[in-house]
Parts: C-alpha cells; structure tokens; sequence
C-alpha cells in the first residue's frame, strides 16, 4: 500500500491483475465472493473506486484474479442488493452510491439497549425511539428495498419535469395536489386496484399517514369519535388516530379477517382496515367477511381502508379494493411508501363525497399542500410505465428475501409459525413459550438485530410474536438476523 | 409558410435571415422589441424552437434582422423574465421551457367574475377561489419571481444527493427532517438573520403555514387559545389560527409597528407578527416598539415571529430577527417560498424548550416529517452558496420591478399612497374616496388584473386599498397591470 496509485477515472476502471491489488489468497476458501464484495464495498467506501466509475466485466476479473466466474457475479449481486452498483445492460456494472462504511460492526454485547426502548405501552415517539437506536440489521417491517430506488429513472423525470414546468408552476397550487398526479395516480387506481374514479377526487397527500389524520379531522367535525380497529392491528395507526381525537375499540382479525359480528357489537360507526393484507397477520378479508362489511358499511358505516401493500402480492392478483365496490361509504388511503420510499411522504386519499370539503380544508390547514416537485416527477413515473417496472423488480426480488426468511426460520426457529408470508413486506411469527415478546426484541437488539414486539400492535394480551421486515434486507442479512433471534430466544435476558 | 421547413436540431439553431421566416417590415415601428419578442415566443410554444435549442446570438439576428442590437437583446430579456429563456454565459441564450401560449388575451370583458369573489368577509377557500380565477396579469402578492426558478442549479444538486444518498435515507426519518437541511438552515440564519441555533433545534417543516398550525397546536395544549395579530395583518395567517382552534384579537399597527399598549390591553398571552417588513404594511417595527414588545414577553408572553420575507430588503440590511435577541420567548417561523418557490413547501421553525416536544409531536402527527429529496437538494443549494447567489438574482430584479410599480401607480393613479415599497415583494396602495376596495378588486379582474382587497386583511373599518405583488411580473406586465386598476377604480362597476 505504500506506492501512489493512479486514481481511477470516472467512467471506466482498467482491469487486470492489478485491480484494487486484490490477491485471491487473501480469500478463505468457500467464501471468495464474500471476500471480493468486502473487498469492492471498501474501495467503493474509501473513494479507490469513484461513483460513476465501471466495475471490469465479471469474464475478465475472473480470468485474472482465477476465479470462477460465479464468484464475481455472485459479488456483484451483493453489492447491487445493497444499491452501491448498478447493472446497466452493455454498458457494464456502475458504482452509483458510496455509502460510508458501517463503523466495523457492533460486537453485539457492546450495544446498550435502554430498558426502556421495548415498554409493554409505548408512547408515540417509539418509532423514532426505536429508528435512531444502532442496530447492524434492520427487520423493521413496512419498508421495500430501498436500495431498489431507481436513482436514474428519478433523475430522468425530474429533468423532464423542470424542464416543460411553467413559471406559474412554482407558485401556490391547489391544496389537493398537482393535476398530473392527479391524473397519474387515478390511471394507477383503475389499473392496479380496480377503482374508478375521477382526478377530482384524487387528494394527494404526504402518506397514508396524513391521510388518516385529514380523514379523522373530518369525521371528528361529523360527530365521530371513534374508529375502530383491527385486534392485532398496527400500533402506528391506533397512536395516530388516537392523536386526532379518536378512540379506536379493538375488533379481533381472526384466520377469515375482522370478525364483523364484533365490529357492530362495539356500536362504532368507522371501521380502520388492512383487507388486502391485514397488518401483521397478513390475512386476507375473505369473501363472507366482505360482504357481512359491506352490508354494515350500506347501514351508514364508514371503512377507512388502508390499502398499504396490495400491489405486493406473490400468489395471486391482489384482491380488489372495496373502495371500488362501495365508493360513497369507503375512504381509501394509499401511498408510494412501499413501492417506493417512505422517505418521499406522497399517498392519496379517495374519501366519500360527502366528507370531501371537510378533508380539502383539513389539507390546506395542515401544510397548504404537498411539495410540488416530487409529485410531478412521481406522475411521471407513473406515466411512463417506470413505476411499474419498479413494482415488478421489487416483487421479484422481495419474493425471493420472504423465501430466504421463510427458509431462515425453519432453520433456526423450528418452534415458531409463520402467518402472512404470501404477500407484503414483512411477515408475522408467533412463538410458543411465556418469554414476553417485547424482552425478545430487547434482547434480538442487545445483539444488533431490530424488530418489533408483536404485542406492540395488540391491545388486548396476544401470544408471543415478531414482526419482521424482509423486503429491505439481503439474504445474508435475513439469515443472520434470523439465527441472532434465535440465539435471542434462548438466552433473552443477557443482562 | 407553405413550403417544408428544417426542423431545428437540440443544442443549437442556425441563424441567418432565414431564422423564423421572420421579416421585420411586419413589426410595428417603436415596437420591434415586443414584436420579436412575440415571434419568439410563439415559436418556443409551438415547438418550432425546440427546448434546449440555442437562439442566434444577438449580434448575429440584428444583423440578419437590420435592427440594432438592444432590439434583439430586449427581446431576449423579456423571454428570460417570464422563464422561457435563460443566459448561459458563453453557451448563448438556450430555450428552457415551453409554456403553453395563453389562449389569446381574453377580451376584457369577457371575463365573468363571480359576484361572490371579492366578499368583504372571505372564507378559508377563497385564495383557492382566487387562485383559480382566469386573469391575464395577477399581481397577487406573496410570490417571488418564479421564472427566475434556478431550475438547472437544483437539478444538478438533485444529481449529486442521489448520488450519494444511503439506500436507508429513503427510510422513514426523524419527523423534524434532515439532518443536512437542519444543519444548513442553522448556518443560514446565522448568516442572513443573526440568529444562534442548533440544527437540533430546527424543525423542518411544509412552509411557514404549516410551521404557525404545529405551534398553535401546541400552544393549545398550553392552555392558549388567542394569538393577538397585527391589523392590518395577513388574512391568510388569521384564517389558518382561527382554523387551529385559535381566536385572533387585532392590535393596531401605525408608523412605528405593533402598538405594545394595544397588546398589553387584549389580555393574550401570544402575538403573532412580521417585524421586519410587516404585512401588509410594510412598515419595520421601530426600536421602541421594539424595546416594549421585548419586555412584554419577558414578562411571560410569547412572539410568533414570521420572518417571511426579511432577505428582500432593498434600502439597507434587514433588522435583526427577535428571536435572535429572546430565543425563550420566540417562536420563529421562514421559509424558501419567497427565495425560490412556495410549491417546493419547505420551511422551518425554532420554538421555545418549553414547547419542543409538542411541536414535534404535531409535526410527526402531521405528516411523520416533510419529503426528503426537495430537503436535501435545498442543503446542498445553501451549503453551496447557490441560494445567496439566488437571493442576490432575485433582490435586483425585484428591485427593478418594484421602481416599475412606483413609477406606474405615479402615472396612473396619481391619488394613491403608496406604503412598504422598501422591501418585500408587494406593495400597499391605499386611495382616497369611498369605493369599496372589494368592488375595485372585483372590478379590475374582470378586466383581466388580479389583486387583492386591504379590507380583507383588515379585522375593522379600514380605508380602501389594495395589496399589489411585483415580483412575479414584468415591466410590462406590472404596467398594463396598474393601468387596468386606473381604469377600473374610474369605473369601478362595469355590469
């Protein structure tokens, strides 16, 4: 390492023997792609190989380092999982992100994990409580692959849009969100999801989230004070509507989803559901359940439909949406979150015509509308057909990461059950056994692995669980923090 | 026109006197600016010139032309005003949007104006109902120039975070926004408004509206529900706290500013108001309002303090933000509204310790935090000195614009006073007699002009006035513009 090297340059890296220096006798025998991807991660970490920068052909660095050619292409996949490279057809394999390195991982006893970050009751700041806690793999439900966000599609569209945009563009815009999405996201609703419906109708919003807040506002205005919820149902959503002044009576999700009988004997006049994918179970509404639904949603119920990850689907077409079926007595929220970033905050929200003027108000008063430039290059994306290709990549790949899990788990965690794996980002397993589920979390996160406590998305007392994001993780990832857990179950409290 | 054409190649259009087909003998004699102008601009909309073409350079069309070169050149400007060309130094004058031509100049009167746009008590909706109203020159006060946008500037920082985002940015995130934005915001105000913050105390927000919504909510829960508002003052703001649950008390503003006494006399423990550049007024608040307001809330009362367009000043550095003097005492809201575009809906918000962590419940309740790629191409605008470089753009234009106004009200409408002209990028004309200023504004727009009424900004009698924007208009514009309100205030009912 003493010499002065030449500095690669942009574009182009010369391959031969002298690659990065790399000595394959480095490499322990039976993992020389894991030793090539750590090799290629640092470069790229460091600057030796710069953003932009092409990765030789796998043919030719095989050939010199004397390799077999799946080592490398193996290598490449990894880092094109983890969004350093990018494959891009002839023109090769191109560095496109230089994330810094993680700071040599965590010893997993050297990681304090404050007693308090897995309370029974947590309070709304958990997720960010949880979120900025260290952890070296993240099975966090309810996010893609991120490392999937097409970074050059995003760019292209943004060009597109700043360069057709009027002036006038750029000024105060309809609370309700720009016309081309409008129009983008109602084309993506008919396609997708089987629901017609006008532009006009289309209210963008900063993600499900807001969605559901604006929604409650309005409701709140009409004399509703409460919505009730699915039994185990997400804990962010109860916390939120919780938030805007709703109580939200638990209605129990059973192997057929929300038990109907249940939700009338509570008297609520809202009901708040997940019935593509029920979060966490990820069971499907089915087809009595429906319409016992509908009939009470005809009697003068209001369904908040949460249609959070129906495009996700690996068995079958996703079920239709109710919005679809039931259009004056179902509001519907849905959003870009998992198909592609939460970061972006953009959803829609489709809602009864008679709480229209209630929700455009609550809109304008939250923030006047959403950023404007983000909507449009999204609109673009979706009239382009790039959405699609992004959900089709995203399903391959997240089919493939549940797979890896679903197998993990046989491994690793023989006593547990697996619930929902045929669709969504995430799936559910519930433990045998008293160890409470929120010191298992604890414990999976002393040894650097972050989940969430099943019991956290119950308010009644539920069996032991986790729920556990896959679609963000590579393979090796997934079995890693698979068997953490695992050694977690045996020994929870290491403390 | 009959035979085939070239079609022009992107990046660069030949000239020669055949450029166009343009024939100078048609352009009217004193008006050969304007009629090239027009010709220009009817071939960019209907993509004869295509976006990314470079347009001769001046000498060369002049020649061409046997016009003189400032022909060619003022052409060129004004396209570049209204954002349909843009300098590129050596680059030439290249085509950088193509906005659809307005359908011909409607008649003026054409234009149907609802009875009920101008009421003397708006509701919430109406800048909506405004903002879609058809005008041909809107001088509604509140927006910068927005061709000025520096498109190519935020496209290339867009480029760079791409590049170098981690895949888990595109994560959910911390609900007060970027790190980088935070920490770029701080040095921002540092630099432009003397305020010492920490980028932890920075609250990112969607604009200065949402930014006044999260602190009344957490004023709420502190038992608040009056902020006293400056009259005159923004019917915007007062609307957006009376929707958040807050009643308004009006304290008079003179010559001097807010009157302290006034606000002692309301008995409410908040006031909201623009000390720099008051709204609409334009009046600075006086050094011993100053002194007095700052003891007021030493003694235990709480400023709102908008700051929403302090950077504009034209006759001598900005005074000094109050929250830098009493950062426990002041709740600080700006935003890049007025510095680059209000559709962009990024801003910012200090509060007192006291009312941290409920703000940053409401923002998280909100919308879980503001998009993060408009966030992060801002940070790297400031960090990169792009935005001073935009601000100081924009200040000479405006100025310009401005002196434009004066001049014309001085010509047209020689009884009218004009107020705030020092800074900002509106203007306040108040007139003698006793027309309504509704009927003016009602009057002029169906005449194709947009203002808005002083009386709607007024919680009492006031004398008749308007709010008149310059910064998002050109010369011409603005002229025609004040034009139209002198003949509309001479025959103020035209049905």
């Amino acid at each position: 390492m003493g010499r002065a090297k030449p500095q690669p340059s942009e574009g182009s890296i010369t391959a031969g023997s002298d690659f990065l220096h790399l000595d394959v006798a480095e490499a322990p025998s039976g993992g020389r792609a894991a030793w090539l991807a750590e090799r290629l991660r640092a470069a790229i970490a460091d600057g030796r190989i710069a953003v932009g920068a092409r990765l030789p052909a796998s043919r030719v660095l095989a050939t010199d380092l004397g390799v077999s050619r799946g080592v490398v292409t193996e290598a490449y996949q990894r880092l094109g999982e983890e969004g350093r490279v990018a494959g891009h057809g002839r023109a090769g394999t191109v560095v496109v992100a230089a994330p810094p390195l993680p700071p040599a991982r965590p010893v997993p006893a050297a990681v304090p994990v404050p007693a308090t970050l897995f309370p029974p009751d947590p309070g709304s700041d958990i997720f960010d409580a949880v979120r900025t806690a260290p952890a070296r793999i993240d099975l966090t439900p309810g996010v893609p692959d991120l490392a999937a966000f097409p970074r050059a599609d995003w760019l292209r569209a943004e060009r597109a849009v700043l360069r057709r945009l009027a002036a006038s563009d750029f000024g105060y815009g309809d609370p309700c969100g720009a016309p081309a999405l409008r129009a983008a996201v109602a084309t993506w609703l008919a396609r997708n999801r089987g629901i017609a419906v006008e532009p006009a109708e289309v209210i963008v919003t900063a993600g499900v989230s807001q969605a559901l807040g604006l929604l409650a506002q309005a409701l709140r205005r009409d004399g509703v004070d409460r919505i009730a919820v699915e039994e185990p149902g997400s804990l962010g959503v109860r916390q939120h509507l919780n938030n805007w002044g709703m109580a939200t009576p638990p209605v129990t999700v059973d192997a057929a989803g929300l038990r109907v009988d249940e939700l009338i004997a509570t008297g609520a006049r809202a009901v708040m559901l997940t019935p593509a994918h029920q979060f966490p179970t990820g069971v499907v509404l089915d087809g009595e359940r429906r319409r016992r639904l509908i009939a009470w949603a005809r009697d003068g119920g209001l369904i908040v439909e949460d249609d959070y990850d129906a495009e996700h689907r690996y068995d079958r077409p996703p079920v239709p949406a109710l919005r679809g079926l039931l259009p004056e007595h179902v509001g519907y929220a849905g959003s870009v979150s998992k198909l592609l970033a939460p970061a972006l905050r953009v959803g829609w929200l489709l809602v009864p015509a008679r709480h229209r003027d209630a929700v455009v108000a609550a809109k304008r008063n939250a923030d006047l509308g959403t950023s404007v430039l983000p909507q449009l290059v999204l609109a673009e994306l979706m009239t382009s057909g790039a959405l699609e290709r992004q959900l089709r990549l995203l399903r391959r790949r997240h089919v493939r990461r549940r797979d890896a899990m679903v197998a993990a788990i046989g491994r690793h965690l023989p006593g547990a059950t697996v619930h929902g794996a045929s669709a969504g980002l995430h799936l559910l397993v519930t433990l045998d056994g008293d160890v409470p589920d929120t010191a298992l979390a604890a414990a999976a996160l002393e040894r650097g692995v972050k989940v969430q406590p099943l019991s956290w998305h119950c308010q009644r007392a539920s069996r032991p669980g986790l729920v556990l994001g896959y679609a963000a993780n590579t393979a090796t990832d997934i079995e890693e923090g698979i068997a953490t857990i695992a050694a977690a179950l045996r020994r929870p409290r290491t403390s």
